[in-house]
């Protein structure tokens, strides 16, 4: 699979997400998105920044928006690998810390923070944002599955409701109130949204 | 009250919120705010299209974070009057229901998003922003003390929790998902936190 993106590469076909010069070609877009927001960010810039030939990336990515999506879904440092901890809660507080991790810790919380502030000036921007988080709640369907097998969840429930009301109350008290995180904020937010959700804790 | 409040204006010390000319004042604080960000934002520029002395305005708030903190605390634009509905849940969706239409109606939610997106670069607006979620939590509170009244909340239930955990969800789906909001996206948030928190529904 690697060499198979290593030739990639060398054909001039783009790249995986997973190649090392996509990666740098990511960090590149998501440094000068924070640096300089949606609008100063070029793929010009992104060249400069990573060494790689503007028209080369102009090959792999027919736009900025497209460059940035894929950046948003495919860098390594905005990962968010779901934990197996053999519950849904452990892996729920897994996820939220996660989470509080990469909005806190810089660089990923520098671009998660303007991505944010940029989303809403750009309904291209705002594309990409959607298919990052329908991307990052792609991954985390194992979860859910795994605990629907253990009887944990009933079919009824909703993934992505309860996946919003976590990231949604960390964005909320981190990024925004930007307030201290007290020590059970994690296991306070899960057992609330799982026994919200009629979840067996 | 709100001639003592004229008084005050007459006799230069500073405005009450409710002053007409005020709301003028965080009017034009908040435009320049949504229009130029954190950084754009001066005390001259709000002078000049509220139509106020400079030197009056600085009488009043010694620092354009002061300002920007009183018009964030005081607009009525951003006022979330809270609602008596006769039980917790319809107060809380009637809440619920306002921060969406704040997040969603212009120009509230220019403001709302553009102080959002520069919260993070400026220490004193992210002072400034912690008010103003201390402020609308502590207008909250009778919706709380009401419930715990009835017998609906337990006095070991945290009001703020649950506001994060609501105001969290909202911002999160309108602001940055930008998806559409769903028919019962108001009455199932509610619901699962309430649920959540132990409150008899």
């Amino acid at each position: 699979m690697r060499s198979d993106v290593r030739h990639g590469v060398r054909n001039g076909v783009r790249p995986s997400g997973g190649s090392r010069k996509s990666q740098e070609i990511f960090d590149a877009t998501l440094d000068l998105l924070a640096e300089k927001g949606y609008e100063g960010l070029t793929v010009e810039g992104v060249a400069q920044r990573s060494g790689v030939n503007k028209t080369t990336i102009y090959r792999w990515w027919r736009s900025k928006g497209a460059l940035l999506g894929a950046a948003l879904t495919g860098a390594r440092r905005l990962d968010l690998e779901p934990s197996d901890t053999g519950s849904l809660e452990g892996d729920l507080e897994a996820l939220l810390r996660s989470i509080v991790t990469l909005l806190t810790a810089p660089p990923a919380s520098d671009i998660a923070v303007a991505t944010l502030g940029a989303v809403t000036h750009s309904p291209d921007l705002a594309v990409r944002v959607r298919e990052f988080f329908a991307d990052r709640l792609a991954r985390e369907q194992p979860v859910f599955d795994r605990a629907m097998a253990r009887g944990e969840l009933t079919a009824d429930v909703d993934p992505m409701h309860l996946v919003d009301l976590l990231a949604g109350v960390a964005w909320l008290c981190v990024v925004l109130r930007q307030q201290p995180i007290e020590k059970d904020f994690v296991s306070r937010a899960v057992s609330t949204v799982l026994r919200g959700a009629g979840a067996a804790g």
